[in-house]
C-alpha cells in the first residue's frame, strides 16, 4: 500500500460521475489508491483542494496525415503531442490512412513509423477506410481489429477519401461480426459538388462560399443516411463533428426510436460562426476557420450546447487539422488565390480544446465537471476501447491526471500555444481556466507554463473492442441482420 | 346556349370542392352548360340523382412499357385503356421510357408508335430518364417540355433505370429550370442489394421474402434524400407509391418545413399487406402482389388512409404493371423457381382503382366525395398540366363523366375485369360502387357493364407546365438557386 | 332556363377546386346556370374576364356583442355588414354571447334583436357558451342545434368568458352527441395570469406588455390540452385565431395521429408582429393592435403562410373585434393609463380580410386562387353548415359573388373602410386588388367604390350540422366514447 | 490510513461512470480509502470479485403515509426500511404528506414522529404539497427548504391532494427562488373523472377498467402542461413514474428544446402491462396491479427500456405504495365489490426494484453496470441533495454498500420478501441476481437471506439544494422570469 512513487495530495477530484475530495496514491504510472490521508510518497504535490481530473483524451485529431493536394499538416507526433500535453491532454487518437489502392496494413505499418521516436503522451490509432476490397474486408481489418485498431472513419465526401454507398454498407457489417465502431464523417458528397460548381460558375471563390456550398442539409442528409445503414446493419455508428440544429434532430430521431447512434461535437460548433470564413470576398482570413462542416450560427452554437447538456453528445474532440495560414504547404498551398474547394479543410485545436470547454461550460453552468471529464475522457476511452486503462481517476488506471487553475483571466493567443500551426482559430476568445500541470503515467510532462514532456516516452495503445459496439438486445432491430 | 349534343339531366355532381344537382349541357365533347333546367340535347341520358363524376385521370401507370428480363408487359394501350375505361379512369399517363444509352425522343417517337391506333381514351405521357446525358439535360428535355411532356420519373433503385444521385440533383436543376415536374421512385438500391444478397445466400428465395428484402427504412432513407435534393435545388417533386408510416413522416416534415413535397399512394397500401407476398416459402400466389415497395401491415393502411384524408398526399393511382402470373412473359419468366428477385415488379389496377377507393374511402365516411375527386381527377389533371381541360365538372371542360352506381353488393373479381392479366391482387374485396357509365368526350365507353370504346378515338394529350411546379416566393429558400 | 334576372358575361370563376371562363345565369338570387354563351338576362354585367369568386364568409367576427369592462364593440349589424359587404365578404357568423347566469337562448334571442332590421348581407350566429349549467348542456344545446346554431365556441382564458376543464369536456361530449362543432379560443388563464401579476407589479403596465403576457408557450399549451380534450371525447374541434410556430405544431401533431383537428388564423398573424404593440412604454398607438394571441414575429408569418398552403388552416377569418381608439367607450374605457389588462382585445378586419390575403397570397404565388376561395369562402360554409347554399360558385348556389379588380396600387388607409372603428391596424399596408362589385344573393350591394347595401336586407341563416363534425370511422379512435 | 474498521477486498466496483477492482477501507462508516492492496481492517470482507455498487437509494416510496378513504399503508418505516434493506436499498425518500388545510410543518413533524425509532437506513423526506396558502408559499416552503426538505411533490390528480393550476405555477416560483426540486404526478384528473364516470354509468367497476380510464393522452396532456409551467416559470421539474410512449415523448421534446425536464421511471412500467389489471371482469387479482399510471403494453415497456438506456429517464424508483390485497384496510378496504376507482393506487416494490432492473437491464446488455448505478443510486443522491454523502463509491462517502451475487436462478416469490404487504406484483418474475450482503454506513443489514437491521439506527437525512434545481444560464429561457 506504502511506497508511492507520487502522491497528489487534497486533490478535488472528478470522475464522469463523481467528486470527492482524496489524496492520490500512485505507483508505477498508475493510480494505487485513493485515500483520505495517504501515506508519504517519494515525491508530493500538493493540489490544495485544486481540481484534479482525467487527462484529455482527443478521440478526434489529425497529426502527419498524408495529404493529396500539396498541401502538408503542421504537426507531426512531436508537436502535436506537445500541444496537446500542454493543453492538459494526455492521450490522441489520430488516424492511421489508406490512401486508394493502398494495403491497410501498409497504411498502419507507415503510420507507426511517423509515430515512432516523436510522441511524448500516449497513443491509439483509428483507421481511415477508404478502400475496402474484399481483401480488407475479409482479412486485413479483421486481423486488425484483433490487433487492436477497433475503431475506423468512413467519409461521405472527399474525393480521394469517400466510400460508395455499398461500401459504407459493407464496412458496417465487418463492424458489426467483429465489435469495431465505425466514425462517419456525414456530408452529402454530390450537394457540394453541386454547389460548388455554380459557386466557381459565379465567380464565387472566397473563403466564405465553403460555408455557403455545405448548407446544414447536406449535413443532415448523409447524417440521416448514415443512420439508416446503422439501422440496415443493426450496429452502433459514431457520427463525428456534428455542426448544428438539421444533423442534431436526425440524432435525436435515431434515439427516439432506439438505435444505438452516437455523436461528437468539437470546439468550432461552440465558438465559431460562418461569420469567422469571412464577411467580404476579400477576407482572406476566413481560410483559417475552413473545415467541414463549417460552423453555423449563434443560435446553433446555443443547440449544440444544449446537445452536450441533454445527452445527445457522447464526446468532445478538437478534429485538430492543422495546416499553416503562410507558407506553401498551408492553406493556400493550390496558391494564393486559390477558391475555398482548393483550400485544405481543418483547423487547429489540440491545446485549447480543454480549457475552452472548461471556461464556458463548466464555470458558466451550462455542464457539470462530470459532463465535462464524460465528453472530454471518460466516454471517449470507452467509445474507443481504452477503457479503464485510460479515462478516468480510480485504482488501476493510468496516473494521466490535470491539476486545473482556475480564476484566471487570459484570452487564447497563438503565441502562447505549442502546436507548429501559425495560428488559432480561437485568438482572443477568454478563457478562465488552464492546465496548472500535467500527469502523463505519473511523470510530469507539463507544469506552470513549461513543457516538459520527452518525445518518445508515449506508448502505442492497443485498443480493446468499443464498449457501445454490441448490438442492441433486441429481437425485433436485428431482423435484418438475421436474414 | 341551345344545340346541345347530350345533356345529361339530374346529375348529383361532385367536383373537388363542390356538391351540386344540374343538368349537364355538352356540345362538341366538351361541357358547355350547367344548370337546373336545360334545354333538351340531341340526346339525353337520366341520372336520376345519381353521382356524376369527372372521370378518373390515372397519373401512374405502366402500358405496353419495354422490360429488360423476359417478361412483357401483359397490357397494351388497347386492352390499357380499355380496362382503365371499365373502370371509371378517362385518362391515362403512362411512362415513355429512356432505355440507357438511348435517346429520350427516340424514346418518346416509339411509345407515340405502341399508342397509335390503339387507346380508346386520351393519354398524355411521363418520361422516365434513365440516362441523363449532357444532350439529354440541354437539348432533349428543354424541347421535350416544351412539347408536352412536362413530368419526369426518376428511379433510385432498379440497377437499369436507377440515377446516380448527382444525376438526380441534375435532372432536378433542368426541371427548375423549365418547369417541369420530376416524380421520384424512392427506395435505396444498395441497401436492397445488400439484403437481397444475404437472404439468397441464406436460400430466402421466395415471394414473401421480397417484402424483407425493402424494409421501410429503405423507402424512409430514399425519401429523406428525395426531399433533401428537392430542397437544395428548391424545386417540388413528387414521391410516387407512398407505402406507409416511415415515408409519410418524411412528406410531413417537408410540410413543416415549408417545402413543396407532394405525394402519391396507391390502393396497393390500402388494401394489401405483406402477407399477401406469402405466408409460407411455398406460397408461390405471393408473386401476383409483388410490387415495390411491397404493402405493408394494417397499421400502417390505416396511417395512409389517415395521410389521404389529411392532405399528405395529392394523388392517388393505380401504378398498373401488369404481368401475368401464368405464361412466359409474366411473373416466373426467369423460370418456374425464379427467386424473389428474379419476379417482375408490378400489379395491376387501373380497372378497381376508383371503385376501391369510393367503396372503402367515401362510402365509409373517411373521405369527402369531394376529397376523392381531387385525388383521383382534379389534383391529377393539375399536378401534371391536363388542368382544366381535364379533371373538374365545369364550364369549358372536356366531357369525361362517370355516372356511379352505387348500393351494389358485388367482390373484385378477374373474371369481371377488362385487362390483358389473369389475376387481380383485389380478388374478392368487397365494392359497394361501381361506374355504371363513362363517358369520354362525350362519348359512352362504357355502360351498363358492356366496353363501347374504339380503339384509336382516345387523344394525345400535350401537357402543359405542371401547376407546382413553380418554386416558393420565398427569399429563404431560394438561397441554393441563387448562388 | 332562359329568363334569367341577371347574367354577368366572361366571368373568370374560381372554386375551391377549379377555374373556368363561363356567363353566370342568376335568377331569384341564385345561380341557376353556367354556360359558355348563356342567353340574356333582364340585366347584364360584363365581367370582362375580371376574377369572379364566391362572396367571402367570415366565419370569426365580433358584432354588437355585450361587454363587460365599460367598453362597448364600435360595429354593430349595420356598420358591420357594411363593411363587409364593402370588402367583398356576403356572409358573417358572429356570436350569440351567453353571459355567466344567463340562459343560452336568452342570449340568442338578445342576440336576434340587436341584428334585426340591420344586417345588409345574411349571417348565422355562433354561440358562445360561457356557462353550461346541466339546462343548458341537456337542455338548451340540444334544441338550439336542432334549430340552426349548429357551432359555439368555448374560451380557455378571460375570466368572464372561461370554462373550468371538465366543462370543456362537457361541451364537447355534446358536440358530439348532436353533431356541433366547438371552436376553442386556446390560451392559458393561469399563465397570463401569473406573467400579468409579475408585469404588472413592476410597473410594466405600456400596451407593448401584452404580448410578454402571452408568449407562445401559453398558448401551445392550450392547444395541446384542447386536442387531448378532442381525442378524449373523439370529435373534431377548431383551434381559432392560430398565431405561430408553436400552435401549429400542435395542430399537425394531430394531423399526424389522425385526429379531426381543424384551424384558423388571422391577418394580424400575417401582417402584424408583436412590435406594432409598441415598442417604447410610451408608445399608446400600440393598443389598436392588442388581440389574443398577440402576433408574433416575422418568422412566425412565414410560418404561418406555409400553413395556409400546406393544409394546416381550413379557415381564413377576421376575428373583427371593432373597439375605437378614441373616445370612452373604446381602447381606453378603462382610462387613459390603463394597464395593458385592462385594455379591450380585438382590432377590426372585417372589411380588409379578403384583399389583403388576395394581394399578398394570389397575387404573390403562395397561393392558388383556389386555396384564396376555399380559405375564405367554401371551407367556411362547409365548416359551419352553410354549404352549399353558400360558399362556391355553383347550379343551386346563392348569387353571393365578388367581381375583383386588380393591378390596382393602392394603400389601406382607415379613411376608405366603412366600419365604424376610427382606425385600422394595416393602415399602409398595400394592396393591390380590391373588390368591384359584390353580389348578395344577386344585388348589388358594393360597386365601383359605392355601398348600395340596405340595412334589414340580410337573412338570418339556419346552419345545418357542420361537416367535419362526424366522428371518424376508426375503431381505435372511439374507445373513449364507447366505455 | 491504516486503521480500518473494516476493509472489503477484491471488490468489482462500479460507479455511475467507472468499473475498477480495489479494496475499500472503511472507517467510522465512511469510505476513506480504495486501494490495490489495502492494509488489514478490524474486520474484513472478501468480495472475490463479486460487483460491489453503491446501495440503492429509492426516490420515490411511500411509508406510513396516511390516507383517507379507510385504507392503510401496510408498511412503515419498520418493515419499509427493512424491506429496502434485504433488497440492497440504503437510503429511502418517503413524503410527508400535507393534508388540506393542515400546516406543512405540523406535516413534517407528524412524519418525523412516524418514522422515530423505526428505521434501520438513513433516510430523507420529500415534502407533498396539497394546501399552498400564501403561508405556505412565502414562509413554510422557504424555511422547510433552509432544513433539508428541498424536494416536493405534486399531484396534478386526486380529489384530495390536487393544486390548481395557479398553485402548481406558485409552488414552481417558490421551488425556483428557493433552489428546491418539485417533483409532478402528471395526469389530467377531468380527463379520468369523465371517463370514470362513464365507465361506472355502464357498470364497468371491474379493477381492469382502471387502465381505461387513464388512457396515455391523459398523462401525456399532463406531461405537457406540467413542462410548459416549468418553461413558464423557467426551473427544472422531474415528472415520476412515467408509464409509455406519450409521455416519454414530451419529455424528449423538452429536451430538444433546451429544457431542464428529468424524468423517473418504475419497475412497473418495465414488467407489468394493462393485461395485469385483469382480463375479464371477474379477476379482482387484478386489483393487485392497481397503480397510476396505470402499466401499458408490451411496446411501451421496450420504449421505456430504451428511454433509461438513451437518458430519458435519470431515476428508477419504486413508487412503493403498500396496501394489502386481503384485510379491511388493504386493496378492498372500500367493500368487497369496491369499484376499480375505489380502490388504493399503489403497489409494493421497494425490496424488488434492484434485482429486477439488474437482471433484466445489466444482464441482458441493455443497460451497462454504471448506467444502473447511476438511475439506482448516484443521479438519486443528486438529484434529491445526498451527494456526495450518498450514491457511490468515494473516498469520503457513507459506506453504503451490496455485494451482489449474481447468476442465481430464482423467481421473485412474496413469501421470500420482508414488506408488510400480501403479495407483489412481480410474483414469479425470474431474477439472475440478488444482495448478498448490504452494509449501511458500514454495519452489515442484510447477509446471506438474514435480515440484522435494528430499528433506529437509520439516520434522518437533511437534504443540501437539489443539483439540477439551478435554472439554465441561458439568456432567452429566462425571458419570463425577468418580467
Amino acid at each position: 500500500m506504502a511506497d508511492f512513487d507520487l502522491v497528489i495530495r487534497r486533490a478535488r477530484c472528478a470522475t464522469a460521475a463523481d467528486v470527492f475530495e482524496a489524496d492520490i496514491g500512485i505507483r508505477g504510472g498508475v493510480i494505487v489508491a485513493l485515500g483520505s490521508s495517504l501515506p508519504a510518497g517519494h515525491e508530493e504535490i500538493d493540489a490544495a483542494g485544486r481540481w484534479v481530473l482525467p487527462g484529455g483524451i482527443d478521440g478526434h485529431c489529425h497529426l502527419d496525415q498524408p495529404t493529396s493536394d500539396g498541401s502538408r499538416m503542421a504537426d507531426d507526433f512531436l508537436t502535436g503531442t506537445r500541444s496537446a500535453a500542454c493543453g492538459g491532454t494526455t492521450t490522441v487518437l489520430p488516424f492511421a490512412l489508406q490512401m486508394k489502392g493502398q494495403s491497410l496494413r501498409a497504411a498502419v505499418e507507415n503510420y507507426h513509423r511517423r509515430a515512432e521516436g516523436k510522441a511524448s503522451i500516449d497513443y491509439a490509432f483509428h483507421l481511415i477506410v477508404t478502400d475496402p476490397t474484399p481483401e480488407v474486408l475479409s482479412e486485413e481489418l479483421p486481423s486488425l481489429i484483433r490487433e487492436g485498431y477497433t475503431s475506423f472513419k468512413i467519409y461521405m465526401t472527399y474525393d480521394d477519401l469517400k466510400l460508395a454507398d455499398r461500401e459504407f454498407i459493407d464496412v458496417l457489417a465487418v463492424a458489426r461480426e467483429h465489435g469495431a465502431l465505425v466514425m462517419v464523417h456525414a456530408e452529402n458528397a454530390d450537394c457540394i459538388a453541386w454547389l460548388t460548381e455554380r459557386l466557381l460558375a459565379r465567380g464565387h471563390t472566397a473563403s466564405r462560399y465553403h460555408a455557403t456550398a455545405r448548407p446544414m442539409l447536406v449535413e443532415r442528409e448523409a447524417t440521416h443516411r448514415a443512420i439508416a445503414y446503422a439501422e440496415l446493419v443493426d450496429v452502433p455508428i459514431l457520427i463525428v463533428h456534428v455542426s448544428g440544429r438539421e444533423a442534431v434532430e436526425q440524432v435525436r430521431w435515431a434515439h427516439s426510436h432506439g438505435l444505438r447512434i452516437y455523436a461528437e461535437t468539437c470546439p468550432q460548433y461552440l465558438f465559431l460562426t460562418a461569420e469567422d470564413l469571412g464577411i467580404t470576398d476579400d477576407d482572406h482570413q476566413g481560410a483559417k476557420c475552413i473545415c467541414s462542416p463549417p460552423p453555423r450560427d449563434r443560435a446553433n452554437q446555443q443547440l449544440v450546447w444544449d446537445g452536450l447538456e441533454s445527452g445527445v453528445f457522447q464526446i468532445f474532440s478538437s478534429d485538430h487539422a492543422p495546416f499553416t495560414f503562410a507558407g506553401p504547404e498551408g492553406k493556400f498551398a493550390a496558391g494564393e488565390n486559390a477558391s475555398f474547394d482548393r483550400i485544405p479543410n481543418g483547423i487547429p485545436g489540440l491545446e485549447t480544446r480543454l480549457a475552452l470547454l472548461f471556461s464556458h461550460g463548466v464555470e458558466t453552468g451550462r455542464l457539470t465537471i462530470q459532463q465535462f471529464v464524460a465528453l472530454t475522457a471518460t466516454n471517449v476511452a470507452r467509445m474507443y476501447g481504452l477503457y479503464p486503462r485510460k479515462g478516468s481517476i480510480a485504482v488501476g488506471a493510468d496516473a494521466d491526471l490535470v491539476i486545473w487553475e482556475t480564476d484566471i483571466d487570459r484570452r487564447i493567443g497563438n503565441a502562447d500555444l505549442h502546436h507548429a500551426v501559425d495560428y488559432t482559430p480561437y485568438e482572443g476568445i477568454p478563457v478562465s481556466a488552464w492546465p496548472a500541470l500535467t500527469l502523463s503515467r505519473g511523470e510530469v510532462v507539463w507544469q506552470d507554463g513549461e513543457y516538459l514532456g520527452v518525445a518518445g516516452r508515449g506508448h502505442f495503445l492497443r485498443c480493446d473492442l468499443p464498449e457501445p459496439a454490441r448490438p442492441k438486445a433486441r429481437p425485433e432491430a436485428g431482423h435484418t441482420w438475421s436474414v
